[in-house]
C-alpha cells in the first residue's frame, strides 16, 4: 500500500465519534481505491456540491440524502467514476449505499456516496460488493489517512488536516480529507472534501457555515478554470465532545468557523500546490477593486490565465501579462494608480515599470515554490484572494498522451 | 527579407486607390518591421477596437481619429507596442502620425497608427523619423503583401486574402492583411487587420458592417482567452469602383457584406490556425442552446478549455472532457438530448457513448490538421461558432522561457 502522506500528523486527525479505513477492493491495481468514513451515532450533516448543469449520479444521491440532515457513514471509490451513465448510474451510486448500510447496520439513506475516476465505464459493483464489508471491518479512529490515500487519483500527495479549538472550556476537534482539482483522472476532474468534527452544531448552522468557508477556500482554488461534475465537500458533525453551537451567535461559534475556515484553508492550499504538473504554488490576491465581483473576477483572470501560469513556471516578472489579463477581463483598473506586486517586490508602479533592480528583485523571489502575485487596482476597496499553480510541459503532456 | 506569405496571390490584392509598402527600419534586426497604408485620396474608414479596459496609447488616437471618418493612411509598426507608456507613448503616436502626414502631405489626423510587440520599452522614434520617408517612397499598389510581413511579430506566416465581388455591375475589391492571436510577440497578445476596398460606401454603413462582421469572424478567435491592449480592425473605402453603397438597403450592400464576411472569416482562421505552438485549426460549432448567449459562451469554454485542447493534441474523441467544461460553464444542456460530434462522427448521444466503432473513426478524423467539434446541447435552438486551435507543449515553452 502507498505509504501516508506528510501533510499532518495522525495523531491530531482523530475525531471522537468516527472511525475510518481506506482499503484496497481491485479498481486499482494495488493502490487503496475504496474510503468509508462511519459516525458511531447519527451525525449532522452539512454539504457542497458542484455547480455544474451536469452532474455525477453520486451528487444526486447526495443532494437528495442531505434533506434529512443526518449521516451515518460516506463510501468513496477513486478509479471510476460514476458520471454519464443514466439510470445504471442511479442505481449503483443506490447500491453503494445499500451495501454500506448493510455492513454497518444503519439505514441507506444515512449513507453518502462519492466516486471519482475515468468516465463512461460502470461501476464494478462485485468489487465492491466484496470491498465495503472489507472496509467496515477495518474502520479504526485513527484510520483517516488511510481513507486520504483511498480517494487520491492524479494526487501525488495525500491531502490531510486537522485543527483543536475550545468552545465554552471544551476541546472540539475539526480534521478532514481532500483529493484533487483540476484534471485528476485525465476525464473528469474532480475535487472531494470530507471534514469531521466533535461539535455539537444545528443543522442550520453546520450548512451555513460549511457554504461561506467552501466560499472562500474550495471555491477560491483553481488550476484550470474548471469544474467537475462531481465535486463534493461534506462535514459531518458527531457532537461528542458536547460542546453545543446553535446558531452564529452561540458562544464558540465565531472559534468554530475560524477553525473550519483554518482548516479548510490548508487543504485546498494542498490542492492548488498539487495541480497537475504544477512546480509551484501561487496565491493571487486582488486590491483596490470597484467591487467584490471585479475583485474575484480578476483575481480568477490571473490564476488562469496561460500567459501568467507559464511567466510564473518561467520566474519571469512579467506585470504586463498580468495587466493584460486584467484589461481583457473588462475588470475597472486605473493605472496611473495600479501597483503590481511579485513576492513583495513593486514591479509596477505610477502607470510604469519600477526599474531593474526590482526586476531582478522579483526574479529571485519568483524561483521559490511558493510565489504571490499582487494586484491594486486602484478603483476602489474590494479584494479577493485565489490560489493556483503554475503551468509546465508536464500539464499538457499528461492531458495530451492520456487516451481513454 | 522574409518571403511573401501563401494566403493569396498579391495580384487580388491590389485595391484601386490604394498604394502600401513595409520596409525594415531598424526595430528589428533584418525583417520588414514597419508597414504603411496610404490613400491616393480621403477614403471613408471604419475601425473596430479592443475591449480591454487597458488600452494602448494607439488605439486611444485612433479612437479619436476615427470621429473625422476620413483615413489618408494606416502606419503601423512591429517589434515594440506602445503600452504602459503614460504621456511619452501618447506623444509616440502621435509623432508616427505627424511624419506619416508629412511624408505624404495629408493631415496628421487622417493617419492612424498602431504597434505591436513587447510592451514597457519606448519607441525608437529616430529609426520611425527614417523609416516612414522611406516606406512612403516605396509605397505601390501591389505593396499590400509587404505590409502583411512587416506586421508580423511571432506569426509563423503572413496573412493575406483578397475577394471580388460586383455591386450595380460594377466590380469590387476588398482586401485586407492581418496579424496574430494570442500571445503574439510572447508581452501582450496583438490581434491587427487593415482591410481595403474600391466600393464607395456610406460611413455609417462601412461602421456598422465591420462591427457586424468583426464579431462573426474576428471576435471568433480564441487562442487563449486573452484580449490584447492594442487590438486594431480599419476598413478603408476608396470609393475608385464608382461602385456606391449608400446604406443597408442600396443595390449591393447585401452582397458587399458577404464579401467582407468572407474576407474575415479566411484571415481569422488564419489567425486561429497559426495560434503559437498550434498544430491544428479547430471550428467548434455548438447547436441547440437555449439562447445565443449560452451558445457562444458553450463554444468559448469548449475553445477555451486546456482539456478539450490538449485531447485535441493528442487526437483523443474524449466527449467527456466536452461536456464537463459545458457543464463547468453553467449552460443549459440536457443530456439524454445531447450529441457530441467530431470531425462528423457521433461519439456521444442519448446519454452515453457511442461505442469504439465511433470512437475509432473519430480518432482518424481528429488526426488531420483541420478538426470539427460539434456540439447538439438540446435546450434550445441557438448556435455559435468559434474557431481555435490545439495547445501544445511548444506554447508552453516558447511562453515560459521568454523572459522580457
Amino acid at each position: 500500500m502507498t505509504p501516508p502522506g506528510s501533510a499532518s500528523s495522525s495523531g491530531s486527525l482523530w475525531v471522537p465519534g468516527f472511525r475510518a479505513a481506506g482499503v484496497n477492493c481491485g479498481i486499482k491495481p494495488r493502490a487503496r481505491d475504496l474510503a468509508l468514513v462511519a459516525a458511531d451515532a447519527p451525525a449532522t450533516v452539512a454539504g457542497v456540491f458542484t455547480k455544474s448543469t451536469v452532474v455525477g449520479a453520486p451528487v444526486e444521491w447526495c443532494r437528495e440524502r442531505l434533506r434529512g440532515g443526518v449521516a451515518r457513514a460516506v463510501v468513496v471509490n477513486s478509479g471510476i467514476s460514476n458520471v454519464a451513465m443514466g439510470e445504471r448510474g442511479r442505481r449503483d451510486a443506490r447500491r453503494m449505499a445499500e451495501l454500506t448500510a448493510k455492513a454497518l447496520d444503519c439505514r441507506r439513506d444515512e449513507v453518502f456516496v462519492a466516486s471519482t475516476g475515468v468516465i463512461g465505464e460502470p461501476l464494478p459493483m462485485a468489487k465492491l460488493g466484496r470491498g465495503i464489508p472489507q472496509a467496515a471491518r477495518r474502520l479504526r479512529e485513527d484510520g483517516l489517512p488511510d481513507a486520504a490515500e483511498a480517494i487520491r487519483t492524479t494526487d501525488t500527495f495525500a491531502k490531510r488536516a486537522g485543527v483543536e479549538l475550545r468552545v465554552g472550556g471544551r476541546a472540539v476537534r475539526i480534521a478532514g480529507i481532500a483529493k484533487g482539482s483540476g484534471m485528476i483522472e485525465p476525464n473528469m476532474a474532480t475535487m472531494l472534501s470530507f471534514l469531521l468534527t466533535d461539535a455539537a452544531v444545528s443543522r442550520s448552522f453546520l450548512q451555513r457555515t460549511l457554504r461561506e468557508v467552501v466560499d472562500q477556500t474550495y471555491n477560491r482554488v483553481t488550476v484550470d478554470g474548471e469544474g467537475s461534475t462531481s465535486d463534493t465537500v461534506l462535514l459531518l458533525a458527531s457532537g461528542r465532545s458536547g460542546a453545543r453551537i446553535q446558531g452564529p451567535k452561540s458562544p464558540g461559534a465565531a472559534a468554530f468557523r475560524r477553525g473550519l475556515l483554518q482548516l479548510a484553508e490548508s487543504l485546498a492550499r494542498d490542492l492548488a500546490r498539487d495541480g497537475e504538473g504544477a512546480t509551484k504554488l501561487v496565491t493571487v490576491l486582488v486590491r483596490g477593486a470597484r467591487s467584490a465581483a471585479q475583485a474575484e473576477s480578476a483575481a480568477r483572470r490571473i490564476a488562469n490565465s496561460l500567459l501568467v501560469k507559464t511567466a510564473t513556471l518561467g520566474g519571469d516578472p512579467n506585470w504586463g501579462r498580468i495587466l493584460q489579463t486584467v484589461g481583457a477581463g473588462r475588470v475597472e483598473i486605473r493605472l496611473p494608480r495600479a501597483v503590481v506586486r511579485l513576492c513583495g517586490v513593486t514591479v509596477f508602479e505610477k502607470g510604469g515599470s519600477a526599474g531593474a533592480s526590482a526586476r531582478r528583485r522579483a526574479e529571485k523571489g519568483l524561483a521559490a515554490d511558493e510565489v504571490e502575485i499582487e494586484v491594486s487596482l486602484g478603483a476602489g476597496r474590494a479584494r479577493a484572494r485565489v490560489w493556483t499553480c503554475d503551468l509546465s510541459t508536464d500539464y499538457v503532456r499528461i492531458n495530451a498522451e492520456y487516451t481513454t
